[in-house]
């Protein structure tokens, strides 16, 4: 296979990201697939990019939100709050990542090294769409209504810890507003308190 | 309203085009949203960039695919096919343009000027993610058996004739995996000859 043969393969194997579904429901009332949410946290990161640190390189952290649940296609969605799921998240997902990058060859290697930088959540870019990562479905429950809080009884506490080191360290604005609509959700009976 | 009352209010309005579906089938077997196909646009895009022209700045194209089809959450999408609604198209899309990049305010200035670019069709980004947006959906389209195809009556001059200008300019891989599948697809029966 040629190069562009091998592109192909991987492009076509991505639409399977448009089936795998999140707990997270849309303002349409349904689920919302990995494709969506990847299309809307390269949205968060380029109109809210002025609040990345200082040097955040915004067409690396595109790239990541683009990716950075491909692994998925493999691996399906693990919820945040599935203790379980979560434990055996890494190795199932780092599989996942050798046989869904491996299809590109030398190409494949780049974005799987970006994939790894969005996990290990220690670069700048990596920060920022982690922050994004966790801040969306935030919007998203709020706009439900908390329809998947409620689903999985879900508390104050645990959303808290969810974001403690993904949007609590994140700067000012995005904080203050995560903040705000986690007290506002205990306060409409969205989020259990 | 601050700047990220406005981000957010932005933000919150294009989950909206994850509720506009176009013609075009993927593989799960339901037709594609607006919100999937832009990502699909990105992926393919990042993938597929040495195929670009030399110089073509990668960040400005995600960008472009990202918002490319922003304006049809109040145009709604507009049947590559369907001659009266592509004659009240250019107004229709400028309009929605005001309305949705309008909300950003200065910062959607920049936003809706690359919308224009991409209508345009004249940079090498512009250039890049217009044979993008004519390539995938022959790639889709192939998939399903032409299931779109068929249900519209679509003939092989019809493809070739909206991608004249698109995709039959763009670099040679391209090019041939496109009349390739064209080819293929009337041998097939996928499409009318």
């Amino acid at each position: 296979m040629n190069d562009i043969e091998k592109q192909l393969e991987f492009l076509v194997r991505t639409e399977e990201l448009k089936d795998v579904f999140r707990r997270t429901y849309i303002p349409a009332g349904r689920k919302e697939n990995d494709a969506e949410h990847s299309w809307s946290l390269c949205l968060y990161a380029l109109v809210l990019s002025e609040y990345a640190e200082e040097g955040t390189d915004l067409l690396k952290a595109l790239k990541m939100a683009l990716i950075h649940d491909m692994v998925e296609i493999y691996a399906g969605d693990t919820f945040l709050y599935d203790k379980e799921g979560n434990e055996s998240k890494a190795e199932r997902e780092k599989d996942a990542a050798d046989r869904i990058f491996g299809i590109l060859g030398r190409q494949g290697l780049a974005l799987k090294a970006i994939w790894e930088e969005f996990e290990e959540n220690k670069s700048k870019e990596a920060r920022f769409i982690n922050t994004m990562d966790r801040f969306q479905p935030v919007i998203l429950n709020f706009l439900s209504g908390g329809k998947t809080w409620k689903e999985h009884g879900v508390h104050r506490d645990m959303v808290l810890e969810a974001g403690k080191d993904k949007v609590l360290k994140a700067s000012e604005p995005i904080r203050d507003i995560y903040l705000r609509l986690i007290e506002e959700s205990v306060r409409r009976g969205y989020l259990l308190p």
